[in-house]
C-alpha cells in the first residue's frame, strides 16, 4: 500500500520558467543559485557569520595540488587544510545541541545500524549542519563520499573535521566550475568502491552520475534529492520514461515545508529587515504580495510587531484566508503611494513593476521573500536617471531625480537567505528527513518502490517531528487500544489521511 | 480532466464506530443529530434566539391534519401556519444582508438562468439561511420541492415564507418520526413532477429514494450531499458498487472546511464559554485536547485574549504545530488538577475519563468542541456518589462527595452547537458551495461525471471563495498574460495544485 | 506619610456635564444609572441571567406590607420574600467560588478580626458577589444593615439568604422611589444601633444622611464610595469645605480601574457584539472611537479575532501608541462609509453624529462602550423619516427611506452592561477593594486621615492584587534583604512611585 | 498654573546605588556608561554599524594637536577630520529623513524663531540623530557649541559636518579622560561667548560648569537633561537646596518613557537574541524577570513571535497584569531547569544568581534588558572551575566541568544596547523632547519656573506626540466647541489629567 504513497508525479507546480530548464542543460553556478527554493541553501549567506572568525587563512594553493593526510594515514579527500579539523570539530560540536534529533536517531538507530551497507555519495552545502547529518549517516553504518553542491557554502574547517575522521570530502570554499565536477567526480569514481545510495541537493551530483557513470545506477537503491531544482529534474527524467531507480523527493515532505516557508519565514522577516534598515516595525504600513505560507509568515510576524499590514492575492480562497486573518487585500496599484515596506512572496515575476517603483514614496523600503530574484523589476531600476547608492552590504539606495530614496534589499533576491540566518533547527528538520528517506530507500523490501519519484510515507514524516518534539520537552499522548479501534487507527501512525491539511 | 478532480474514495477517514452503522438502518432522530460534523445543522440550537419571539403559536392541531392554502391558491405544500410567511419574509430578508454572496450569484447568473429545467428536490435545516439558497436556486431556473432534515430545527415562519411563494415545502417544527418521513415522501412523490437533482443532508432524502423510488434515479443528474453522514453513506455505497448517479461531497471543500472549523471555533468557543459561564478569559489555564483545525481555531481565540493554553495531541506533526505556535504539549494527566477549562476537539471517545474527572479542580469547566458527544465521558458521570445541578440552561456542576464542583457544558455534546450561534456568513459558504455544486453537476457534459463522489472542483471552491471577498471589500489581484505563462496558470484559476495545503 | 497619599481633590476629570449635577438635587433612578461609570453597577443588566430561573413568584403584596420573620427570631429587615433564603445561599456560594480573594480575606483577618466594633451600613447593589462582600465583613466583626442602590437589580433570593443569618436587610427588586428613601431611612435610622463606616456606592445613602441624621457623622469614621458620581459629590462637598469625615475613592484605585476597563472591556466587547447580533468578527472592519483604556481594551480583542481595526483620537499620546500598537488613526469621515461596526468609546458627547449615520452602509452596527449614552446622537435618529424595527432585546435596526438599516444596540447605551455581563471575578476586585477600605478608615490612628477625599493606599492597591494571584496560581518573587536595600524599598511594598504608569 | 506641573523631587526612584554617587564625584568613563538607562546613549553601540564602512582613517595624530580650518575660515571647533565633512552630511542627510518630527518643528517655528537670542552648550552624543537636533537648534535661531558625552560614541564624519556648517564642535571618537574635560571646557569656557541655555546628558557638562565656572549660571535660564543620572543630580542638587537654575527632566516624558521601554524593547529583544544566537523562536521556553514596560514590551513581542513566556515579579499589581495578559507568574527557582532563554529586566542585583546558572539546561541563554549589568551575577562566573569561550562578539560559553554550556549575551551588560540598534524614530523622540524642554524653557514668562526640577508639561509631551502623527499618516480628530465644553477641556490640550496612566 504504502508503495504507492506520495505520488505526485502529475500534480507538482513550477514556480517559473528557469525552473523548466533542460535537465541535460549545465547548470552555471550563478545561476542555480537563484533557481532553488530551499532554505537549507542559505548557508552561503548564513555561514558567513561563523566563517568571519575562521577563515583567516591567506594561503592560495589548490587544494587539487596539495598532498594531505589526516591521523589515521588517508589521504582519500580533498579539503583546503586537514590542519583546520579541531577547529570544524568545535563548530560541529555546537551545531550538535540544536541536531539533538539527528542525535537522537544515532542512538535508536544504532544497535540495528539500519544503514549497515549503505554505501552514500553525497553532494550537499558542506556545513556545521550537514556533518551532522554525514556523522549520522556513518553512525548508522553507512560509508560515505561527499562533495559540495555550491561554489561558495563550504565552511572548510568543518570539511576538514570530515575528513579527518575518515569521510572522503571533497570540497572547499571558492571552487572553480572546473574544480566542482573534479570534485563530483573524484566522489563518484572511487577504485574499489561504488556507491548503493545518492544524497542530493540540486541535482548535479544525480546529471553527472547519469552522463559520466550511468552503469552506477545498476546498484544504486534510491536517490533522496532535496531542493525544488533536483526535485524537478527528477519528474522530467520520470515523465521522460528515464528515470532508472526509485526517488525520494523530500523537499515537499510537510514538516519541512512548514519550517522551510510559514515558520522560518516568520521570523526572518523581522531579522532580515532589522539588520538592513534597523527599521522600527510599530505602524509601518507594509504591504505584502501573496498570502501563501511565505506570506502568512511575514504578514503574521509583521503584525505581531504593531505593523499595519495589507497583502494582494490572485488566488481568491487565500485572498479570504488573509480576511479572516485581519488583512485587507489590496490591488498593489491602491496602496503603492502609502507603503513604507513592500514585500514580495507571490513566486511570480515583475510583482513589483518601474511603475509601481516609481509611485513609491521616499523612503519606502522593498524587498523580496519569494521564490527567485525576478519578483521585483529590479533590471528597470538600471537605467541612467536613477542612481544607485550602496549604504550597507545587501541595501542600496535607488535615488529618483527630485531625490526620493527607494530602499532596496539584496537586489531584490532572497531577503531571508541574503541578510537573515536559518536557525539550526530548520536545518535538523531537513537532514532529519533526508536521513529517514535514505533509511526507508535502502530498506524497502523490493517492490515497494519502483522506477518514480515518491514523497516521503507520512508516517515517516510524522517521525521526523516526533524525534524534534524533545527540544520542546513536548509530550505526546498515545491511543488507547480502544480509541485506535474507535479511531480506526493504528496506534504508531499514520494519523491523518494523505490529503490533510494541517 | 476535471472529470478526475477530487475522487477520495478511498482517503476519507471516519471519526467512529457510529459513523459505520448500515445505510439501511432505520435512522432515528436522536442518533442522527450526534452523527453530524456538519457545522450547519446547529440550527437546533441557533434558531432558538430567534424562535424566542416568532414561536408563540399554542396551535396544536397537526399541520397534516390542515388545509392550507398560500396567496396564490396553491396548496401543495405542508407548514405550521401560512399565515406567518409575512414575519418570515423578514426573517430571511435580515439573512439576504449577510448573504450577499448568493445574491450575488443569482444577478450574476440569472440570465443564463443555469439551473433551467432543474427539478430540485431537497432535504436541509429549514431557516431563513436555508430560504434564501431556495430562493437562490429558484431565481437561477429550478424547480424546488424542499423538506426538513431535522424534526427540531425548522423555523415555522421561514417555512410558511418559502411556501407563500411558491416552494412546495413540507416541514414543521416538533415532527413526529412519522411525519418525518411522511414529509420526505411527499417532496419525492409528487404527481406530475420528477426530480432530477437531489440536495441532501444527513442522507436520508437519498435513502428514501433508494428504498422507495429506485426508478427516480434514472432521471436524476446528480446528489449533492454536505454531511459528514450522508458523505459517508455515498462511499459506501460507491464503495459497495451501488451508487448509480454522480454525487458531490461539498462537506470537504477547501472553504467550508475553513470556516467550519477553525474561523468558526475561533470565534464560538468564546462565546460559548461566556454564554454559558461569564468567565473571564484572562490569565485562565486552559488545556485543549487535539490541535487539528478546531483545536488550532479554540487556541488562538483564547490565546489572544489572555488565556495561558496547552495542549495534548496524539500526532507529532500537529505537536510540533502546536509548539511553533507558541503551545506547550502535554499529556493530561500531567496537567489535569491546575486547569481551569478543559476542551476536547480530538473526534475521540473517552478522552477525559472519570479518573481524570475525579482528579479536576473545584470550578473546572469542562466541555467539547470535536465531533460528538464521545469525547468527555460523561457517562462515568452519572453514577450515585456526585450530585447533578443544573444551574443554567447547557450548564450542569457535578459535585463530588467532598463539594467539589465541576462545570459540565451541554452535557459534552458539541459546545458550538448548543450554546453558541453559527454566523449566518459561515452558512453563506455552506449555501453557496451547494449552489454551485447544484449547478456543476446539472450542466456537466455527458461523461465527466460517473456514478462516484466527487469533491468540488477547486475551480468552483474558488468561485465560492471569490463571491464572499466582496464582503471585505476586499480587491483580487489578475495576473497579467506574462505572469499567467510564467507561472503555468490559466488567468482565472485554479491557482494551486489540489495537494495544496492553505 | 501616608495620609497624604492620593489626595487628588484638584485632579479629578468628569466627563459630562450630567455629572456635575447638584448634590442637593434629588437623584432619579432612571437618571443615576446614566451616571453611572461603574462597571459594577451593571447588575441591573447581569443579574437578569440568574433571575429568569428563580424569581417566579408572583407575589404582589408589598414587602414593606408584609411581616416576615426568620428562623432566629429576627424581623429586622424588608425583603421580598424570607423564603427564598435557601436558593440564594447557593447562589452565594457559587459566587464564593470566584471570589477566593474574599474568603482568603476573611480567613487572613479572622483572628484579628479588624472589623470588630465597626457598625457598617451600606448602599450597594445586592447580588450573590455584594454578599460575599457583607459576609466578609461580618467575618470581621463588623455589625451590617445594608439597602440598595438600585431599584431593579437587587436579587431577592440572595436579599432573603442575608436577612436569614441576620443582616439587616431592606431591598427588593422593582422598589418605588418612595420605596428606595424608606429602605435607606430604615438602614440608617435603627433604634439601638448607629453607623459609624458609611460604604456607598452612587452617593445616595450619604446624601440621606448628610440631610436628614447629619448629626450620625460625628460617630462616622469614613466612608468608603465606589462610583464615578459618588466620588464626584465628594469631592465637591470637600471643595466646599462640607465634607466632615475622611472619604476613601475606591473608584480610582490602579486595580479597580484596569479591570473595570482594560480587561472587562477587552472580552466584553467579544461578547456583547456576539449575544446581539451573531457577528463573525474576523475580516470585519471596525472603527473604534477613543483610545483609552476601553478603547486599548476593545481594539486588541478585535484585532485579535481578525477584525481589522482603526482608530480615532483627539489625543496625540494615545494616537501615537495606537500607531505603534498597529491601529491607523484616522478621521471618523473618512472611513465612515466602509465601516462594519462603529464602537465609541471617548467619554464624549455626539461622536456619531446623524450626519455619520447617514452615510454608514446597510447593516453597519453602531454601539457605544464609553461613559454614558451620550456617544452616539441617538436623538437624531428618532425622526420620521427613519424606521425603527426592534429585532431582538437590545438590538433595533433603524431602516431609511432607501432601506438601509443601521444596527444600534443598546439605544446608544453602554453595550457592556446592557449585553454583556461582569465576571465575578471582576467584582471581587473592587468588592475586595472596598474591604480593604473599610479596614484602613476603621483602624487609621488618629490624624491619618483628615476630613478629605483619599485614594487607596498604594500598599493596599498592592494588596488587592496579592489576594487574587492564587486564582491564577501565580508565585510571587520575594526581595531579599540585599535587594530591597539596592532598590531602596521595603520587602512588602509598595513597590513603585505613585505616578507609576502601569 | 504650568509652573507647579510635574515637579516630582519626592517621588523619583532611584534603581541602584551607583546612581546615588555623589554629583561631585570624578565621572569615570568606564562608570558612567553603566549608569545610564537612557537608551539615546546606546550610540556606543549602535554607531559601530554605520562607522564599519567610514571610519578608516589611521591618522594617529590628536586633533587637540591638529590646526583645522572649514570652509567659511573658521576654527573654532575640534575634530578628528574636518574633511569627512561630506561624508557625515550624507549621514545627516539619511537621518533626517526618519526625523521628520524635528524638520517639522524648523518649519513651524522658523518663522518666530523661538531661540534666536539662545546660546546653547551641549553635550551629547554626538551622531547622525542629534546633528539634526542641533541644526534644527540653529534653525530655530539659536547659537550652539557642542561635546561629547561618551568618549566612544562620536561619529567623527558627522562632527566634520556640524564643524563645516559653522557649529563650534569638539568631540572625536576615542578621547582620552584628559580630551573629555577639555572639550568641555571649550564649548564652555569661548571668548566672547556666554551659554544661556545648556542641554546636557549625563550631567557632566552641568557638573563642569558648577564646578568651574559657577558664574555662567547668572546668564543662564535653565538645564534640559534626559539621562537617568543626570537627573538624579539635579534632584540631589534640588533638594540640598543648590540647584541654581530652572532643570527640566526630560528623561521621564510620557511619550519618551513609552518609546525608551514598551515600543523600543519589544522590537530589540528579537533582534538582540536573533543577531547574537540565530535562535528559533517557536516554542522557546523563556522566563522574563520583571514585567514592568521593559518587561511587558519583552513578553509581548516574543509570545508574538511563539515562545512560551512566563515571568517573574515581586510587585503583585504587575503580577497580575501579567496573568491577565497570558503569563504565568513563577519563582524564578520553579522553572529555571526548563528554561532555554532567561531575560532580566528589574532594575536590581542578582536576579540570576550563580545557583540558579548551576541548575540551568545545557544550551540555555542568558541576557539582560534591565538597567545596568548588575541583574546577571556575572562575576560569579569568572571563577576557575568553569571555562569562558568567546564564539562570536557579544556572545561567550560558560563551559561547567560535565560540559554544560550556558550561553551570556554581552557578558550581562543592556542586550539591547550591546547587540541590537536603536531605530531613528526613538532617538527622534528624544531630540524632539529636548528642542521643545529648550524652547520652553527658553521663553516662559518670569516666575514660570523656579530653581527646581521640572516635567516637561504635558500639552508639550502631546505636541511631541502630534508633530510625530505624520511619519504614520495619522489623522488626528479634534473637538468641536461643543465637545471641548462638555469635556472641560481646551481644544489644543492637554488632553488628560496628570495622573493619567495612559
Amino acid at each position: 500500500m504504502a508503495h504507492k504513497h506520495g505520488h505526485v508525479r502529475d500534480r507538482i507546480q513550477f514556480a517559473n520558467a528557469e525552473d523548466k530548464q533542460e535537465f541535460s542543460k549545465f547548470p552555471t553556478k550563478a545561476g542555480r543559485r537563484s533557481l532553488s527554493r530551499s532554505i537549507s541553501q542559505s548557508s552561503t549567506d548564513s555561514y558567513s557569520s561563523a566563517a568571519s572568525y575562521t577563515d583567516s587563512s591567506d594561503d592560495e594553493t589548490s587544494p587539487r595540488d596539495k598532498t594531505q593526510v589526516n591521523s589515521h594515514g588517508s589521504s582519500d579527500f580533498c579539503v583546503k587544510n586537514i590542519k583546520q579539523a579541531e577547529f570544524g570539530r568545535r563548530e560541529i560540536e555546537i551545531a550538535e545541541q540544536d541536531m539533538s534529533a539527528l542525535i537522537s536517531l544515532r542512538k535508536r538507530a544504532q544497535g540495528e545500524k539500519p544503514l549497515a551497507g549503505a554505501k552514500v555519495v553525497g553532494c550537499t552545502h558542506i556545513t556545521a549542519q550537514t556533518a551532522v547529518l554525514i556523522e549520522t549517516l556513518v553512525a548508522l553504518g553507512a560509508q560515505c563520499r561527499w562533495t559540495a553542491c555550491n561554489i561558495y557554502s563550504t565552511q572548510n574547517e568543518v570539511a576538514a573535521a570530515l575528513a579527518e575522521t575518515g569521510v572522503s570530502v571533497f570540497a572547499w570554499k571558492g571552487e572553480s566550475e572546473d574544480d566542482f565536477w573534479w570534485c563530483i567526480d573524484r566522489c563518484v569514481n572511487a577504485a574499489g568502491w561504488q556507491a548503493n545510495m545518492i544524497l542530493d541537493d540540486g541535482g548535479d551530483l544525480t546529471h553527472w552520475v547519469y552522463k559520466k557513470y550511468p552503469s552506477v545506477f545498476k546498484k544504486v537503491r534510491g536517490i533522496v534529492e532535496e531542493s525544488v531544482t533536483g526535485v524537478h529534474r527528477l519528474y522530467q527524467l520520470s515523465k521522460a520514461g528515464k528515470l532508472c531507480v526509485p526517488a525520494m523527493n523530500v523537499n515537499d515532505s510537510v514538516t519541512k515545508q512548514k519550517f522551510d516557508n510559514l515558520y522560518c519565514c516568520r521570523e526572518s522577516i523581522l531579522d532580515g529587515l532589522k539588520r538592513t534598515t534597523d527599521i522600527m516595525f510599530g505602524g509601518k504600513q507594509v504591504v505584502v504580495c501573496g498570502y501563501g505560507e511565505v506570506g502568512k509568515g511575514c504578514c503574521a510576524a509583521l503584525k505581531a510587531l504593531g505593523a499595519i499590514v495589507c497583502i494582494t492575492e490572485i488566488d481568491p480562497i487565500c485572498a479570504l484566508q488573509a480576511c479572516m486573518d485581519g488583512f485587507r487585500v489590496v490591488k498593489l496599484s491602491e496602496v503603492i503611494r502609502q507603503m513604507d515596506v513592500v514585500i514580495t512572496c507571490t513566486g511570480n515575476k515583475n510583482v513589483v513593476s518601474r511603475e509601481q517603483l516609481d509611485r513609491m514614496k521616499n523612503g519606502c523600503i522593498v524587498c523580496n521573500m519569494g521564490h527567485s530574484n525576478t519578483e521585483i523589476d529590479v533590471a528597470s531600476l538600471r537605467s541612467p536617471e536613477l542612481t544607485w547608492e550602496r549604504v550597507r552590504s545587501q541595501v542600496d539606495h535607488i535615488i529618483w531625480p527630485d531625490g526620493k530614496r527607494v530602499i532596496l534589499l539584496a537586489e531584490g533576491r532572497l531577503l531571508n537567505l541574503s541578510c537573515s540566518t536559518v536557525p539550526t533547527f530548520v536545518l535538523s528538520i531537513t537532514a532529519t528527513t533526508q536521513a529517514l528517506a535514505l533509511i526507508e530507500l535502502f530498506n524497502a523490501p523490493e517492490g515497494r518502490y519502483k522506477q518514480d519519484v515518491y514523497l516521503l510515507p507520512k508516517k515517516m514524516d510524522e517521525y521526523v517531528s516526533s524525534l524534534h518534539l524533545p527540544n520542546f520537552d513536548a509530550h505526546l499522548t498515545e491511543l488507547s487500544d480502544e480509541q485506535a479501534k474507535y479511531m480506526g487507527l493504528h496506534k504508531n501512525g499514520p494519523f491523518k489521511p494523505n490529503y490533510y491539511r494541517y
